[in-house]
């Protein structure tokens, strides 16, 4: 599928032509790996499945929490379709991988949730940086995760989120480096993507926000610092899988990080 | 004076109403001083007035340095009314301090210019900070030259402008301390306010843009920095003053720092 990523500008049509054959491999089990860089100039999402009984004191949480819980859609009680985002799309077989909840721990990972879903499970899809990231390329602002072909590094940090409920916890953030001259136009870039996480929540001193050392991202490789440039820190949708391991639900289904739902809304249409 | 800068919030009308107030006072020679914090809601200009054969080049000139020369309104040549920022706003009489350059150097201030007034002379008003201080203020982020009651202080760097014809020189930064967080939604406004500068054009590191000491400003008194914060570095208005001294026309008159033009136009009416 890297055919797509690989290819020239599209236009609009081609481009979400392109994005819902991505969506239709990845519910035939032909793609079950990272979606980063793939399915260029669609929204891809981050997801949260819960309980009916759990989803509104989760909704409250992510509306107390928009930097890192942007809604894109959200589901009718015990409709998997995620109507809004596209034609069709599934929330339990399109994504390419899931992380399986219980009790608040981890216990596996899927690449379909069609069996353990249930009547009364209410699914949410969330903003994603990706979004965010095509707006900074296409102003000519260079990702340092992107020329070395790797994941974003995230971090764990002691900014604690407003709590609803069970939920709380603390915020998951993504680190990109820059200049001080970029990162300053990749704050006003992504101040104006509020739908993807808006403008980062802190720069510069790691420590500040409780991160002990940059170098050691608690997922996805580290990535090199040149001089002079400074580390910039947005809230990230994997957030609310730290909320769930507080509030422990009987059984809570997300995707696995940097495994996303692609949709059919293009990243420009989610603009202001 | 400084009644209006005490009042409550005013309606439009009102705080149009005291400007006009302030600007009379100006030009009857009964306000000579600074404009800092008088007149609040309503744009306040930096001036640049140039005999017609230098005007043009500085047109250029200015235009390729939109963050430091944000054009607000330009006369004709020999008409000292700046038609467009207000009704019977004069030029020659309406700033409370002028600089006069002679051949390129600074040779005397002046209250009123009218003895000086050319029949070829084309004048220029440029945006000036204190509008998007208004926007930083209203969105409940602290300005520490405010809380101090001072002048903000304003660095010379070594970011070369773009050069038009004889017109060159380095550029003149405003300085304002803010935490990450408050810095993330400084230069997210700020960068809306393009008539006024925009976002900043540096932050952190001084010595990366040239300036040798941050408690040494060029113009203006240093403010001091709590625990955490970082400089924010701005483009300020009195670049063209640097430019000027550099093109050395034989007669050159701007304002003198802090000594600003009141204009009819409300700070609200230059956002995006």
């Amino acid at each position: 599928m890297a055919v797509a990523a690989r290819s020239q500008p599209l236009d609009a049509d081609s481009r979400r032509d392109a994005g819902r054959a991505l969506r239709a491999a990845v519910r035939a089990g032909a793609h079950d790996g990272l979606t980063t860089g793939l399915a260029p100039g669609m929204v891809q999402a981050n997801l949260v499945v819960l309980p009916a009984d759990w989803a509104a004191e989760f909704e409250r949480y992510r509306a107390l929490n928009p930097k890192p819980c942007p809604l894109l859609a959200m589901t009718a009680p015990g409709d998997p379709m995620l109507a809004g985002l596209g034609e069709g799309i599934d929330i339990r077989t399109d994504a390419p991988r899931y992380n399986v909840f219980r009790d608040g721990v981890l216990t596996e990972e899927a690449t379909d949730i069609s069996g353990l879903w249930r009547d009364d499970f209410v699914g949410f899809a969330l903003g994603c940086s990706y979004s965010f990231e095509e707006a900074l390329l296409s102003a000519g602002l260079p990702l340092r995760h992107h020329e070395l072909g790797v994941k974003v590094p995230l971090y764990l940090t002691d900014i604690e989120t407003e709590a609803a409920g069970p939920f709380h916890g603390r915020m998951v953030v993504s680190m990109r480096p820059f200049n001080p001259a970029d990162a300053i136009r990749a704050i006003a870039i992504t101040a104006r993507c509020e739908k993807v996480h808006g403008a980062p929540v802190h720069f510069g001193d790691p420590a500040a926000i409780g991160i002990p050392d940059i170098e050691k991202p608690w997922l996805g490789p580290a990535v090199p610092f040149r001089p002079g440039e400074v580390p910039l820190f947005w809230a990230c949708g994997v957030t609310p899988q730290m909320a769930i391991e507080q509030a422990r639900p009987p059984l809570a289904i997300t995707h696995k990080p940097g495994h996303m739902l692609i949709t059919d809304m293009l990243n420009a249409e989610l603009a202001a």
